[in-house]
């Protein structure tokens, strides 16, 4: 009946079909062996059949079920092994690191597939009346651990909300559009595209999350500075709640107290199910340009940026790679031809002549669009500044390429993890007085913590998602992995450069969400205050923990479960316990 | 020691030498009584002396006062009659007829003056450990009843943060500053312009409210357009609740779950004390202009502000008047001139020329400040789609005339009060499809209120503070009082617009905050839900109920006193029976 969209590779990102095309990119894998000390094709670490993953026992509560089945069709719930594997995880390094192994003890009992906000309501209800827990699922692209079960003494179900997807209606003259909260990245924009309107939101993760998801974890959309983050473009909101529907009305501002809009927003499933969304749409743009910039460092770089800000015009994007980002980018590079060498060479040799040295040179991506007049002189506007920085315009074939491949990047990482290479990323935000000290100190942490592994680093940033005030700040690593010890050396990095953003003024995630991944700094970020809060609101909302209990406002005994490897019941490794940070957060 | 800026008249808007200047305005109060029916000088009702004012007996808790005596000196502690009376009430319609009357049932027994962040702290300790309310106080210029104490079974004390007025650091490379939040809005741009920078706030309060305040409570500046709304603003705070300090991060954004910030702004001092906040800061502007527009009707010129947003090009204030309130801006005109006159005459023809009918022509003030070159290209883009739909330009001279008498208007109500005339203001905010019916809608229900009174009424309206998907909308109105029934009369009044915002998609306010005033329709508003998720927040993080108890969470008898007329223990007059909303809420 309604549209649904495939589930992604249970052990991978990306639909069954969709492979990272080393052919098309020859230069990549040498280069990434060169970097990280690899020889031939690594270590080869495939995984398991489906068949082979170890689910828990299911723990089915009949009540609960006979329930369910009073409200809900037969072909909205589902227990197949398939099904409750694909819902264990979403696509964090842990997950799929344990997924491959064939761990899935994050697996649900069940999934339901709600059709309309109704049945969302009487499954809520069911679940609190039987003290089922609830774990909302949109597209499972989360790479923080937003939606495994986190115990196995009650059932818990998976609620998948890829059936409501259908946009509700469109105001073409207040640009806004109403739509159910499970629609998909592409059918969301086909459809407002059908209104000449869009949303302007395309994450990483775009063919693969949903709406409810989005504005459940504050994402941000590569053009983030046209359009503002998730939270910025939310108009009203409908939640289902065990209690009963929070909805919240359709205006632009309100003085109306503590705003309502914002207690769902980044709730990460704690408190209800997002149903339903109003958001700012804007007229599909009539222009669009995006070019590509080389800056002569770094620092420039980041200070044409800021003076983009302090002039008042900005890009739609702006996203600029670091030196060894850069080179990363150039290994992207589609097969030479001997023209393209002859231009590259010719370019480099350009480059030279106006002092650049190669190594330290930036890469920086752009992209302009809406009104075509105000994109022309956005356009000069930007391209006067970046000089005065010394960059060079590269036109747009680089960018068209970046954009013709924008959605693959996570492929890449199965790639590698095919081949014994761990590669992840973290990232988080900084005021524009603390970019340059922040990125060098997380990126020696993050160094120095693969060296202390025994691994041979590879690690750069980019840095995108421009505020008035400061950007976001992006790394990426690599390193080949020791076989058998994989989530002991994953954990000691991704600690490192964790307690690096927060000893150092940035918060835990710009727009990756808390979830198991990042909750031990939640206290240190928001304050014990803050968290104190958030338990307040959830005990209030949710008095039975119904809703994806674990995250945000986590029992007293969180601690010892947020870090573990392998699933309920499992204990943590060594390495694990090793990473846990000294203060325990009482909330 | 600390600077501080005096208090407001006790009785009346502004510091005690200002005044509303008829003979500077000649035209307005002939105006004013042709409109509203008014002889001669109207029915005179003076304010009572302080000395006749009647303030409830002292609920003194001795046991707090010996351990504030411990933490505080005594030049921050006072029980005078004159600041008891100054801090009973803000300067809502309601709280002025009270005091003008002699009835300050809302005064506290005592009023503190913390002078930095562990006084606070101190303060709320102490009264949290001996059950005292304590009710934080700002500039004391709210209008929706946010400062009055609530019950006499306690001591309650008025907090008043205006000596915690020093701007801490100003980080001019990421545009931020942080202060102390209770700075007035002049002090704060005085200390702001020492570095170059500007908040870019400017609220009809500006010069008696404070940072904190308009955090509080979700204000917004005249400048809204470019600048954004207070909760826009800000970056960071810091608020000191009874169990210790939540803090968040100055960071651009995040994904950090509920966002922390967004569970203090709009707080209205329920939760804790807002300390310091972390702002947005801008370059002080290169260049403004404040052009003024007239258009032939209402609807052309909210067609124009509208596509305005469309195209990307809003300036920094829009303000356009309704009909009515252009012909209340004609009669604020300063004394004629031969000349003004011959002018006058001249443009009125030059407009019937181009088609106008003069009555229905409306006033737009606008102002375009930033960047030399943005502002005058924006001016360009705008003045084409003003011309478009058919507005002519005024000039600048009209719009320096409001810029020198923005901060008088308040006073107006004073000069009228005096003449037993009533004059208030409701707004809220509406999408741009609902604008013109919302308008029509409301301004009939207020006509129509007015009239069941046996008054005859004048009511306009302008729209101001637009966003991408709408616009506040701005009610004045005005009525002879039928003496010794001014409060039931001015009740029915509020309950009927107020109703009418609710009932055609509105909201509670835009920017006046909830208050006293506001509260019956908060659940409405934002739905039970929201009001059982702050009440949740509330319990939380204030179990004992010490902070500015009675507002956004009340207890189940609220609505029995929400509407109250004379201050604890008073009973309500017959027409506020008749006022209440029909439906209890019950959190």
């Amino acid at each position: 009946m309604a549209y649904n969209p495939g589930h992604m590779k249970w052990w991978a990102w990306g639909y069954p079909d969709a492979d990272f095309d080393s052919h098309a990119h020859p230069g990549f894998w040498p280069f990434a062996k060169e970097q990280l000390g690899v020889e031939g094709e690594g270590f080869q670490t495939p995984p398991v059949p489906l068949e082979a993953v170890q689910l828990p026992e299911p723990n089915i509560n009949a009540r609960f079920l006979a329930e369910l089945g009073s409200v809900l069709h037969p072909g909205q719930i589902s227990d197949t092994r398939f099904e409750r594997v694909v819902h264990a995880y979403g696509k964090g390094f842990r997950d799929l690191l344990r997924l491959r192994r064939g761990l899935a003890g994050g697996a649900p009992d069940l999934v339901v597939y709600p059709e309309n906000e109704d049945d969302v309501v009487a499954i809520l209800r069911a679940a609190a009346h039987h003290n089922v827990a609830v774990i909302p699922f949109g597209g499972g692209s989360n790479i923080s651990g937003c939606v495994e079960r986190m115990d196995t003494h009650r059932m818990a179900v998976s609620l998948d909300m890829r059936r409501m997807r259908r946009v509700l209606a469109v105001d073409v003259k207040s640009f806004t559009a109403r739509s159910e909260a499970g629609v998909f990245g592409p059918d969301l924009e086909e459809q407002l595209a059908a209104h000449g309107m869009t949303l302007g939101h395309f994450p990483d993760s775009f063919l693969h999350s949903t709406l409810g998801g989005w504005i459940a974890t504050r994402s941000a959309g590569m053009q983030s500075d046209k359009y503002g983050k998730i939270e910025d473009m939310v108009v009203a909101l409908r939640v289902v709640t065990t209690d009963g529907v929070l909805a919240t009305r359709a205006v632009p501002k309100s003085s109306n107290g503590i705003d309502p809009n914002h207690l769902c927003i980044g709730s990460e499933g704690t408190l209800g199910v997002i149903t339903e969304a109003t958001m700012r749409v804007h007229p599909c743009p009539e222009s669009r340009f995006v070019p590509v910039w080389i800056f002569p460092d770094f620092a420039s770089g980041v200070e044409a940026m800021r003076e983009c800000v302090r002039a008042e015009c900005t890009p739609s994007m702006m996203r600029l790679n670091d030196a060894d980002k850069s080179a990363l980018s150039a290994a992207f590079r589609p097969p030479s031809t001997r023209l393209s060498r002859t231009a590259g060479a010719i370019f480099k040799r350009v480059l030279r002549a106006r002092g650049f040295r190669l190594s330290q040179a930036c890469l920086m991506l752009t992209s302009f669009e809406g009104r075509k007049s105000n994109v022309a002189r956005r356009l000069r506007q930007v391209g006067t500044i970046y000089r005065k920085f010394g960059a060079v315009g590269l036109g747009e074939s680089a960018g068209k390429s970046f954009e013709s491949t924008k959605y693959d990047f996570p492929h890449v990482r199965d790639f590698l993890f095919d081949r014994g290479v761990s590669a992840d990323v973290s990232e988080t935000s900084a005021l524009w007085s603390n970019i340059l000290p922040l990125c060098a100190v997380s990126l020696a942490a993050l160094r120095s913590a693969i060296s202390g592994t025994g691994a041979k680093p590879w690690a750069g940033c980019h840095i995108g998602h421009t505020y008035q005030c400061g950007a976001n700040v992006y790394l990426t690593f690599a390193f080949a992995q020791r076989p058998g010890e994989e989530m002991e050396q994953y954990l000691k990095i991704k600690y490192a450069v964790q307690q690096s953003f927060i000893e150092h003024g940035a918060t835990l995630s710009h727009h990756h969400a808390v979830g198991t991944e990042h909750l031990p700094w939640l206290a240190a970020d928001i304050s014990p205050l803050g968290v104190k809060a958030i338990a307040a609101l959830k005990r209030g909302l949710d008095p039975g923990n119904i809703m994806n209990p674990g995250r945000l406002a986590p029992s007293d005994d969180a601690l010892e479960i947020w870090w573990r490897a392998g699933g309920p019941g499992k204990a943590r490794t060594t390495a694990e316990s090793a990473a846990l940070p000294a203060r325990k957060i009482r909330t």
